[in-house]
């Protein structure tokens, strides 16, 4: 499945340019595909013919060499602003239509992509199933019964189906990694402040990273190394050494949750997992179970905790009009965000503080953390019965990421035993990134 | 003045120590004059004859050139805690006996220092006024009349008469530098995280800072030199890089606030700042005017803003309790602490991380910045016909700093016309402590 994928990857476009196509050709026939690709819940908005055109005339030959994204289509989640493309977070009553290109969108087109359209995600990017939209729910291609992933369910699917090389998601509690191994993607979350998030509709705005799908580690990086880099005009932003993969330390020893920190959901997941430590096993790494504790009453901040009050921050003004939001959503930002007073929000950052401090020795032990990208694998029906439950679970593994000022990377792992995809994510302190990318390599070609 | 301190100073006491005077003794006649000073706002708790008899027990006569406080008096705020003497952060229903020194207290007396009394505040160090205190008010030596100075109101004065050669602050919103200011010493306050402030009654959690009253600069840096450095119990505690003022690079280019950033609230205080700058000029400094806007906007989230609940995080449990707390106190920190959502926490986090992105390219124009400690000198009358208004205006050049991250030293400057006090504080990005010590040290120099 990744050779399928590596056709459809950044290579494969780059061979056919190469070999004397125009992207201009290329991209009408690939924005052909996307609208006729019978799952109308991806795209939001697709790049009109004529922007395309545009996009591609602007396109100089004489860049190729020297541009690494050159004629690269991309999709774009539509919590991030694309000139000219309107931005929705997914709820037509925030529309907008921003003038100017997001940061790290800004960096890609400087570097030769063109973006073709905006995805659906959970709306106001708040959720990791990928069925809280107003609109039709992406399907998922290797399961068309259950659940996305989310928020950034639409560019995970985009990408899943072969309609882009790569997609960009928002990933603030998990979006840019649960959709990645439901749909057996490789999801990039960057450290945070890496990526510039100026014009990203905030979700946590200290915490909100953007992240990338692709389908191999190389063709994410690629992108990564792309769109990474200091920018003034977010204030979340932070130098960024260069780094690559060629040149990181590679990773030698593990953590992995212990038998206690191992949360029973799903017994196909759970089978999946322990194939994927055999992997692990199999490379020469050692894996040393570490207590989840600490890092699940992290984890607890965000949605269960005083976290949930800073959607609310972006959104309160917003929320008090009479726009139209889905139930589930308003619920979890108005109703759950506005039960905590500035006292709250203030112990909540101390005790976030005292766990930064408590789980730092971890990082002495283990040069990465890997975990099961998804400990569950909800059905479309089972959102339907109980839509907070399901996705409270799947947040087990990335729920603290974010908090703690972690990078990280979802890999596909070996499937479940009803093969389905499963995916195994490697956590590294901030500014790890590169080293998490090389370890993803080698996990991909140990397959 | 300088040279009369500096006989109480720490080189007064190593002096008298090479030549053969015993600790115990000179403790004992320092305690007895403690006792006898008049004063009974300074200190809430004096050490026993017995307690101090003990501390100079321990000190090995054979660590007397190894430790550079062997033997050396101090005071400290009676919010920070010293084993076996009372903590009540100066109310009564708060008093707790703790068992173990705060980190910095431990360090000091590990380098030989000892603690001889706990010192009168601004109940919970909210106040930069002094006078917030259900003890009598400690009576500012050089002006009976006006405030000492807050909230370290105590330390202040016990080293303004004398009583000791240095005496330990805490500082969030200036409660370091104002009474420094006011009681014509130095104030150091180090850079957020240099310091442990395990074992000090919380504040503002995040920003509260250890600080030192001295005679002088080189005194005040003998003192953070022997207190700095990290400590695993303090969530907030940074790793400290040592410096010293000896190999810091010269400061060159100092920013003074331009003239819309000088708030004439008294003629005197102003005349005196002149007077600052026309010595720092004489000094070869060059001084560039710069705009104080963004500045003051960080300070109004301090207490007219969010922050303010982050005092109530630490006490909300005690102040909902029948505790007897000063009605102004609890007017601020439950009346108005309690006033904030936690999404209005959350923008105030946002905007501040913006100021700090607006502010951050001062320091590429300028190597400090120099302010007036304190553009007032109110009257005790003033204080009792308006509690808030001159303790909000004390602030101007200090409330903004820590939430900066930022270093400050206060320095005696010039008198005003009155024959008052006045100081000079400079301010420097974090991690210039060393920096701004030595630029102290000319700037006493140049007296």
């Amino acid at each position: 499945m990744v050779e399928q994928r590596a056709d459809q990857g950044i290579d494969g476009f780059r061979r056919r340019y190469a070999a004397g196509e125009a992207p201009a050709r290329v991209l009408a026939a690939l924005r052909a595909r996307i609208l006729d690709c019978g799952d109308p819940g991806i795209f939001l908005h697709v790049a009109s013919k004529e922007a395309l055109a545009a996009s591609c005339a602007a396109l100089d030959p004489a860049d190729q060499a020297r541009l690494p994204l050159w004629g690269i289509p991309f999709a774009v989640k539509d919590n991030i602003d694309v000139a000219g493309m309107p931005t929705t977070a997914a709820c037509p009553d925030f529309t907008y239509l921003p003038e100017r290109h997001a940061g790290a969108v800004a960096r890609l087109v400087a570097a030769g992509a063109v973006p073709v359209g905006k995805t659906n995600l959970d709306q106001f990017a708040t959720g990791l199933v990928g069925v809280r939209t107003p609109h039709p729910v992406p399907v998922n291609p290797h399961a068309p019964g259950r659940v996305p992933g989310g928020s950034s369910s639409g560019s995970a699917v985009a990408v899943a189906r072969g309609l882009v090389p790569f997609a960009l998601g928002t990933d603030t509690a998990g979006s840019g990694r649960v959709p990645a191994g439901l749909c057996g993607l490789v999801g990039l979350k960057p450290t945070p402040g890496a990526v510039s998030t100026a014009g990203v509709v905030p979700a946590c705005r200290s915490l909100d990273c953007i992240s990338v799908f692709a389908g191999t580690v190389a063709d994410a990086w690629a992108v990564h190394d792309a769109m990474a880099g200091f920018d003034a005009a977010d204030p979340y932003s932070r130098p960024w050494p260069a780094a690559t993969p060629a040149d990181a330390a590679p990773l030698r020893v593990l953590g992995v949750p212990d038998e206690a920190g191992r949360p029973r959901f799903d017994a196909a997941a759970e089978a999946a997992w322990d194939a994927a430590m055999d992997r692990l096993r199999a490379m020469g790494v050692t894996l040393l179970p570490v207590p989840m504790g600490a890092f699940n009453e992290v984890a607890a901040l965000l949605y269960e905790g005083a976290w949930v009050a800073e959607r609310l921050a972006a959104l309160e003004g917003f929320l008090a009009g009479p726009a139209a939001v889905l139930p589930v959503t308003r619920g979890i930002i108005a109703g759950n965000g506005g039960r905590f007073s500035a006292a709250d929000a203030f112990r909540a950052l101390h005790r976030l503080e005292a766990l930064k401090r408590e789980t730092a020795p971890v990082w002495e032990r283990i040069d990465a953390l890997a975990v099961p990208t998804a400990p569950l694998f909800p059905t479309l029906a089972e959102l339907e019965a109980d839509p907070i439950g399901p996705n409270s679970r799947l947040g087990t593994f990335t729920n603290f990421v974010n908090l703690l000022g972690l990078a990280a990377l979802a890999v596909p792992g070996p499937d479940r035993p009803d093969g389905l995809p499963a995916g195994a994510t490697f956590i590294g302190p901030g500014g790890s990134d590169a080293h998490l990318a090389a370890f993803g390599m080698r996990f991909e070609a140990a397959a």
